[in-house]
């Protein structure tokens, strides 16, 4: 096939959770549009980046409306600002959100840092969170929710050591430990049943 | 979100084999690219259907050279035109070609027609394959390559009665049913034991 | 844990589709059961071989009832008896029976040679086919209904060979390949694609 | 087939994990096995229940060896004998005990609680737990290590009145929810986030 196709298949390959076998679908399922269909995918992303922009604060992605810099959150005076709760992933914020347990601020890291990556700065927003705790002389704690494992411990650590050398009077936690939901004691690793009897109440 | 993120779900969630959660992860892994990666995914799209041409036999996709309208297939002196195969995709043509085991003309149908569709021409090139056998008066024989599912069979059986509507002596032929590459017998079901039965050999 | 603990662990662990874990997962089961629940399991597994009986004809298990030797489908007079049926297990059997497609008679082999094996009298009753095929010489035709794998292939060419030598004339034939239901052209491999092209109809 | 061959497949359709289509497999891998493995396997079940006995005090089963009536655990100095955890199943004792995180003494409760379960005492060892916990009045912890499923918090539940109602000063424990090794946030359940954001640390 063409280069386009093959570029193509290339990228849709990089798209979370997606193989080549099925980029190589998506490519023939875009072949297989109208011309009418490929003109909306493509003004849907021109839009998708004009019509959405970055909190300032946060770092996350929301609706643009009326040149507001700040997210609904960020925006909002009834959240406690002295907790900072730093996520991964927007989507990460969301999950977090949804269970109504944190009342207070976020902030988005775009990523998580692999055990081996020096250049941290290309993964997540280091410097943007540097700036935010220094602006926020309020922040008293900063917690660390971040997936357990080896790049989210890694990156935890990465993080509350840039943190703890701008302000070392901000105490830095991370989520807990112990069993998720679901989880049956025979299938559990030695950690988790670690972390739990360490967490038990 | 805004309606461009909504919308991008909404379509990503129509790609094949992606549900609403990996659509919604699509959006946000876009809304992270910088605005060089969507201009190059932008372009990749426009250029994907004008690099990229049907053939205007067998309506298969190809890269664009010199506006030649064939296909390598069509445009092969060495095929078979006296048979030809109808697949569903672009992807199955591939598939049987990579086998070797056919040596002449393909046709992409472009779809399957499930069982209670009326309007056959929207999912099929029926129009166009009527159009192909009226023109190739050597076709003595139509193979029709259509998964083994009802969907498959359908079609198989509406396909076959518009060819014989066209030219009643051209041989409408199907796939062999049986048992494919690894199937064990405790695990066929009555269908495939009965195919694979009357096709022993 | 004890011996016995330990051997039957690794007595379950044999068993058709269970690895370590689950055969752990037995034996402490077991354990857990009174004395009533062993003692009935022994009971079974001491009747189980005194109620049933192999059919001498075909080899297969069936319910003992008033000494008769002859399994239900061997004793029928209305099967056809110029037609044999090859299958691996008791299971492959009642799979085919159940399709309805057959009404000739069966063999239980006992189950397939791999590739490498050697001594073929350790894996199938050979001895006893051989017998079964002198014995009976209104046997017109052999058929091979194993599965579509390596070892059933394996096992097809020692058998035919097997039968040849005996009597040349029998008709040895294998089920036929094939597309088996549900299966789409688009994840066939190419063996499946040419022997269902071999067996279009 | 005969009523032994039923029997059995039921019985083998109890076993942990096991549905009726493997149970047949097993009825007929038992059949296709000659009498000395039958007679092995019956004299393992008849070994198994003698040569293994349940330690007095936790209830776990363990290899009988000179007349010893508790196991390595329950008879080791060095344990903790004011802390003692349940369990569910003896796995779930092996899992923790992997772990090296637990010195104290254990008791295999033999199951959990359905949540409409009225009796109790027939899914756990109930008596015999109120029993050790009056004996043992050195108990100052009863830590409850039972899955993060219903069944598991229903069977706390009941376990801690039991206890209270026993020693009010008996301090009960459970285990620590959280995010457990290799959980992503963005697939973690609203109560995990809540359970893991009071167990920061």
């Amino acid at each position: 096939m063409n280069d386009s196709f093959e570029k193509l298949k290339e990228i849709f390959g990089h798209f979370p959770g997606i193989g080549p076998r099925q980029a190589e679908r998506f490519a023939y399922f875009l072949l297989g549009r109208d011309n009418g269909y490929i003109e909306e995918l493509k003004a849907l992303l021109s839009t998708l980046k004009k019509d959405v922009i970055q909190c300032s604060e946060c770092m996350r992605y929301f609706a643009k409306k009326n040149n507001i810099a700040l997210c609904s959150i960020c925006s909002d005076p009834n959240r406690n600002t002295e907790v900072l709760m730093l996520v991964a992933k927007d989507n990460d914020l969301i999950t977090v959100e949804k269970s109504g347990a944190f009342s207070g601020r976020y902030f988005v890291l775009g990523g998580l840092i692999p055990i081996l990556e020096k250049v941290v700065e290309k993964r997540i927003r280091l410097f943007q969170l540097k700036n935010l705790i220094e602006r926020n002389i309020q922040i008293k704690e900063v917690i660390l929710a971040l997936s357990a494992t080896h790049e989210g411990e890694n990156t935890g650590d990465i993080v509350e050591k840039a943190i703890k050398e701008i302000n070392s009077t901000i105490k830095v936690s991370r989520l807990g430990r112990g069993l998720s939901t679901g989880l049956e004691i025979e299938y559990s690793d030695s950690d988790t049943i670690k972390e739990a009897l360490n967490n038990k109440k």
